[in-house]
């Protein structure tokens, strides 16, 4: 709606405002303060549905209070799922080669293609998708897997229903509320209106019951999956791309994990299953199989073969929506992906997926030889803590102050995850083998 | 809305698919072909009312096309902006020793901050915000000025109104479209319904008449413009703040060109304008100052003093946005940032800065002497040049096949942009000498 035209210069007199007062990350704490002057634009109704800050900076704030509380004390983080291992030699110095070239005459690059480098999609085409016919075109280089969620929440709007695991990872459901795909949250339960959430738990080996899924336009499914770490089996893929199909639905399949998978028993792209062409988008991410949290890298796969019920393909909007949203992910980094699917670079980062893979049987283990029920921590660097008949902040809490090492309350990831908590893999063997004694101590 | 499960096994048929052919960018161009399986997911409205492929893709391609037609030609490309000068060696240093840290135990770094690094957040305050009391805190670190304008739209969400220049850069109304504030395309006039577009042309001084301007939530505001070239001055910003208070509007200034601004008598930044912070977001980039558009990095300035109409703060929903959908721009790229910025680097990037100024007025100049009315090139990157009753598409087409230069057609920014066409001052010297020859040989 437009605003009509004030006859004065208004000072609209405000109740209160807010100052940042900065902490050892640079983020900032706001207070309320007075002020004498606010804008007449309406805070965005979307966005006052939000509950609380996003999750995980929420708990790196609640790590810097417990350090600034036991300034001796030796944390450990098993909390934010931050890789912390070298990147490979070979793929640190292709950027570092790439970034120097950028001062020569021949070697300076400006605009890349919004879609990433050719040589990069091909390689991932070529890495991750042979035998399922997924060419370079259909891949878009992200900056990483977050982005690109909400990339797609552009592509689809506002009118789109959708449904989430529960417990999954949270940018699904917070940028579905953004977009306004969602009512208002349910007091108590934690769940907002309009969402469908599977409850995916124990009680169902992790895969949600179907035959009482409500369908929705959009299925987020994130496989291996973050926080639970169960990888969704062939016959559970199948199940999935079947509903699909029946449903005319569309998967956004989230497979950043997928590299962790080693049991054999458990695709490692939903493409692996036959027909979802037809019904999924992949998307994926350098972060965890590569290193790249802070160097930033993914990647979405959008078949031509996805339609929307026109009949056009949703691949031309997707294009759209990154070359007006997006401007390519770095260069630099993009020569650091490549350079990691190269044969040395990819051998070097499987030993790097190999690491955190025995820290997460060591955790496991922990957890299990102690009597808990845990879960995950196979095919995926998480482990998934349960907690029968307790609140996860009040286990987050007691974890935290009795052993001074920070977890993620399950909470977090959807009101499935009240009595559990997420232990992450990525860390130094060192603190993993310590964290592991403390633990111990604590619970036995 | 929910989608009813159907009862069987459903194949919808369907009339039409797309299948990608890949082009020497990697882009893919999709042509129909017929198809047995359409989801039953509706195309989001929104992305059906864009007119067409975004401006510069769009110019890229038909670049292309050219170069297919004439293989021998020597193609001077003065279409997308896009910097063509070597990094200074202290920038490219910084991040290749950046990168080969990140092979080391103690230099590899994860995530980062979500808003950026805190040295980074400073320096950007010390050297463009001087006396202008911007903390570090307010400023947020992007991966270039395109994603932030997105992410403002989902910040600001479907139902505000918005002003734009015209022309401008093509990214705020998509952007708005794509979000959903607009209304359709008025065929004819290639304007969209609920836009207030704010023409800005030689018969105002490229400032617009804001007593006949309808009042609106966000005010886009570009200085200098792109594509006009036209750097507001201290009386015309102060208008447009005085009438964003007014009417309690937030203006989105946008300078990523601001560097460029050696006339003394414009701000470089809305900030030098009094009471600005109560209205107004600034968003810029390190592309064009330094040379960054292959390697990403810009920022956004939301003040604490800018307040919806309930007092509360912008920049702790803009915070939300970003650790929601962003996950901070590429730590190497930001050691990037900060080199540029220091004394060294500055320097070393004002010299960039005065090379592509030098080519700008070579090219104003070429035009000038020819007749023509051109504008900006003095405190802008941009040429904008007057064809009086062309179209600009066929001055565009026609420059190309006579001289095998590639400009903007200035429609693409607008339609007050009809008339006109867009010249970039980015590119090497001697292209920019020997296509001002081939102009004034063309229109002489």
């Amino acid at each position: 709606m437009l605003i009509k035209i004030s006859s004065s210069f208004s000072f609209m007199p405000c109740k209160a405002s807010l100052t940042a007062q900065e902490n050892e990350t640079g983020m900032s704490s706001h207070k309320d303060v007075v002020t004498s002057y606010c804008t007449k634009v309406h805070r965005n109704r979307k966005m006052e549905r939000l509950q609380h800050n996003y999750l995980f900076p929420e708990i790196c704030a609640r790590e810097l209070e417990h350090i600034k509380k036991y300034p001796n004390a030796k944390v450990i983080t098993l909390g934010v799922g931050d890789t912390t291992q070298p990147l490979p030699d070979v793929v640190a110095s292709s950027m570092s080669n790439y970034a120097n070239k950028l001062a020569t005459p021949t070697g300076y690059r400006g605009y890349g293609p919004e879609q990433g480098s050719k040589e990069l999609r091909r390689a991932i085409a070529e890495k991750f998708y042979k035998d399922m016919n997924i060419k370079g075109t259909e891949i878009f280089i992200s900056d990483g897997a977050q982005g690109d969620i909400c990339r797609l929440q552009l592509l689809f709007g506002s009118d789109m229903s959708i449904a989430v695991q529960d417990p999954t990872f949270p940018a699904y459901v917070d940028s579905s509320v953004i977009i306004g795909q969602t009512g208002d949250v349910e007091k108590g339960s934690g769940s907002y209106q309009k969402i469908e959430y599977m409850k995916c738990g124990p009680q169902n080996s992790f895969f949600p019951d179907l035959s009482r899924t409500t369908p929705t336009d959009i299925i987020f499914f994130c496989s291996p999956n973050n926080p639970t770490g169960h990888a969704a089996n062939w016959e559970q893929l199948e199940q999935l791309v079947q509903f699909a199909q029946q449903n005319g639905s569309i998967i956004v399949y989230d497979s950043a994990y997928a590299v962790y998978i080693t049991d054999g028993r458990s695709p490692r792209s939903i493409y692996q299953v036959p027909g979802a062409k037809k019904v999924a988008i992949e998307v994926s991410s350098f972060s965890k199989i590569a290193g790249f949290t802070g160097v930033r890298l993914g990647w979405t796969v959008v078949p031509e073969e996805l339609l929307y019920s026109n009949g056009l393909a949703v691949i031309n909007d997707f294009n759209r929506i990154v070359c007006t949203c997006f401007n390519g992910a770095s260069r630099i980094a993009q020569a650091g992906g490549l350079a990691s699917l190269s044969s040395e670079g990819f051998k070097a980062v499987l030993s790097l997926v190999d690491y955190y893979k025995e820290n997460a049987r060591i955790l496991l283990e922990t957890f299990k030889s102690l009597g808990l029920s845990a879960y995950g921590g196979v095919n995926a660097p998480y482990i998934w803590v349960h907690f029968p008949g307790s609140d996860s902040w009040d286990v987050f809490n007691e974890i935290l102050e009795k052993t001074h090492i920070v977890t993620v309350p399950g909470s977090g990831f959807g009101p499935g995850g009240k009595e559990f908590i997420r232990v992450t893999a990525f860390g130094h063997r060192e603190n993993i083998v310590e964290a592991s004694k403390r633990l111990r101590s604590l619970l036995s």
